[in-house]
């Protein structure tokens, strides 16, 4: 149902209709706050967003989010061990995995998946990169990629890939903390079955 | 958790925090999407927010949302009936009952409710220029205030303000649509059970 509203916040709402999660109601909430705003919000909105667009980039190294030609924080923060690599698809998963604080080493997001179907071979990867970066003290690689096919293959391209005398691990697969065995999946409850865990 | 993300990133994420409906792992996510967009959207997004903080205003005979000084899209529509006012408490209040499709009359958006105690008093809102509009051609009032105390206080000023010839009547309170006698709260249920109506 048309509701008559004025064409320029029918368009406010159709552009941020286009971020993740929101759907056609809670665009039109969005565009009615902003206009009906009396402050400066809309104004810092709209510059925060030219701003994060001109001034985020990947870091040069690990190839998480930085700003501007700089190294990201994670790859300065001198604190951290750098003898341990994470190896992640994209900037993106860096955050579920800093959020668990259990992991202290630094990281290497790929930036893809080998996945020969959609004609990504490991060139088209920041996988030269890490074999570079490798060479430099570092003693573990753990891979941290999806259980896809394409995970699966980048996988064990990296473990024939990297040098021999590296540590090489993968996050473990089974059933997620929390969740029941009546609504696992077979194929996770078959990995749990498969990688169970002696107890005594 | 802190998860070192670049200051213009965070900064973008704050601003998008404060839409409606976006916490703070959302906000995160709208940022990233927009800095890892390859097109024109995240510019375009930020024009729209600009022009339509600049264009949308409300409807100077209605106080609906409308572009510029025109008048809004309803009050320019000529199919609908100028006999029927729906008074609101604010121009938001129109778009579910323009989504009803129900009604074909136009508004009338008060600007807010009549509060002594918030020092709101009806010479503080858009009853004035309400009576003025009565006078010419208009023969029903349909008052449609929340249930609360102030729009209890505001339809009762109204129908004592406005003059004696026209039709003027409310929203009708009971049980909404779909929902269960069992998660009715005691006061619904108590309209509910005054206003009930004869079934034969």
């Amino acid at each position: 149902m048309p509701v008559g509203l004025p064409p320029s916040l029918l368009k406010l709402s159709e552009q941020l209709r286009r971020l993740p999660g929101a759907g056609p109601r809670s665009a039109e909430r969005m565009a009615l706050a902003l206009v009906r705003s009396h402050n400066a919000w809309p104004k810092d909105l709209a510059t925060a967003i030219l701003e994060a667009q001109a001034r985020v980039k990947l870091c040069p190294r690990c190839g998480f989010y930085a700003e501007g030609e700089e190294l990201c924080d994670i790859c300065r923060d001198t604190s951290r061990d750098s003898t341990t690599l994470c190896v992640v698809e994209t900037a993106n998963d860096v955050l579920p995995i800093e959020r668990a604080g259990i992991y202290r080493g630094l990281y290497h997001c790929l930036g893809g998946k080998i996945s020969p179907l959609d004609g990504i071979g490991p060139e088209h990867l920041r996988i030269g990169s890490l074999l570079e970066r490798v060479e430099s003290g570092v003693g573990e690689v753990i891979v941290a990629l999806g259980n896809d096919v394409e995970g699966e293959t980048t996988s064990i391209f990296l473990s024939g890939h990297l040098p021999t005398h590296l540590r090489i691990s993968r996050l473990a697969q089974g059933l997620p903390m929390g969740g029941s065995i009546e609504i696992a999946d077979s194929l996770t409850l078959g990995k749990a079955m498969e990688n169970r865990l002696s107890l005594r």
